[in-house]
């Protein structure tokens, strides 16, 4: 597998950082500087680390795993000529604070993170997937069983080739990628955020892993 | 069963007329008016017509098929006083026309019909539930395989538990009911509406009906 940046030290990016070291991927985990105490968890794993900036100069393909409301920013700190010509896997949700202290999703038609990027990017080509159902899903699909789903959305065939490639190497099958379209759709996935919130919460948090299936008649 | 009120004349209201007097329900669709145009689909079934504030008049539970952004309208038409105590079922999605002439899903978290319904009338139970499919599944849940799911939210156990019964009678099972939590929660479903459409396009018009399901690890 070609070598991959990710943006991203939170859990998200732990749990990618851990599944692609394990699967021989050349990794480097960005963060905000390269001596950033974000990056202690890394420290025992295959992978290297350094700044956003090292992060996409790494690789072609970058997997955005920042928090959707600080990947703007990020991705203008790494700046456009550095990030043109390569692919980014968006999984980002944008969530605030509410005055209750709850994380709420402000996706909607008219507020897509990933068209945002794409907007800001355009020498870039943004891929939105992965970003309705918990990390642990994301990287290994076959701990939920059955023909749940995973999204794409995105402006440019070759860069949802890319990501469809990523996508099977951790394990998804073709017939899970459902292609939404341009980067456009993007706000659907993102939109579901809320629902997802809530039947997390319904199950409760020792429920098990779960995720979106598409049963047709 | 107990008498059904249904809102609405389109394609949404003829399918649950049309279900509800194949099951023997006793139900009067209400239009803007009594002698509204819109009636005429409903001449040869075994149903009652009437205006909005009739069909009101006529039952407990009143199914919402109006267009989620004539509802609040057309509930103030019946008035609050006609409501109270009453049990709604919404199933209403809000949709705008955008300046390509699509319809748009309005919803986010902060824009819920449901939502806003019940803060309008808070003598009246609102359940939002069943705007996540095509009619044709609301009503008859056993065309698509495996346990697909409905969602439910409202404020009212006592409300809930009429609809559950009335999900029950089209064929819903109780395993295929996820209470999502009170009415805050409704914006979730609503907001399922982008990408349901983005499925619906990709798979095209005579693709076969399909409904969320929840796979479990």
């Amino acid at each position: 597998m070609t070598p991959v940046g990710v943006l991203g030290t939170g859990i998200v990016g732990q749990t990618f950082a851990t599944r692609l070291a394990g699967l021989g991927v050349d990794v480097l985990v960005g963060a905000r500087s390269a001596d950033s105490a974000s990056l202690d968890p890394f420290a025992n794993l295959a992978v290297r680390t350094g700044s956003f900036a090292d992060a996409a100069d790494h690789a072609d393909l970058l997997v955005n795993a920042t928090n959707g409301i600080n990947s703007l920013a990020v991705l203008e700190s790494i700046g456009a000529e550095s990030l043109a010509g390569k692919t980014i896997l968006d999984l980002s949700n944008e969530l605030v604070l509410s005055d209750h202290g709850f994380p709420v999703p402000t996706a909607s038609v008219e507020n897509s993170v990933g068209r945002r990027l794409q907007e800001a990017f355009p020498e870039t080509f943004v891929v939105k997937s992965l970003n309705t159902m918990n990390c642990t899903v994301m990287v290994d699909p076959s701990i939920v069983p059955g023909d749940h789903v995973v999204f794409l959305s995105g402006d440019d065939e070759g860069a949802k080739d890319r990501v469809r490639a990523f996508l099977a190497s951790l394990g998804w099958r073709n017939e899970q990628m459902v292609d939404l379209g341009g980067i456009e759709s993007a706000a659907g996935p993102e939109m579901m955020m809320k629902v997802w919130m809530s039947v997390t919460m319904t199950r409760g948090r020792d429920a098990p892993r779960f995720n979106w299936a598409i049963n047709s008649a």
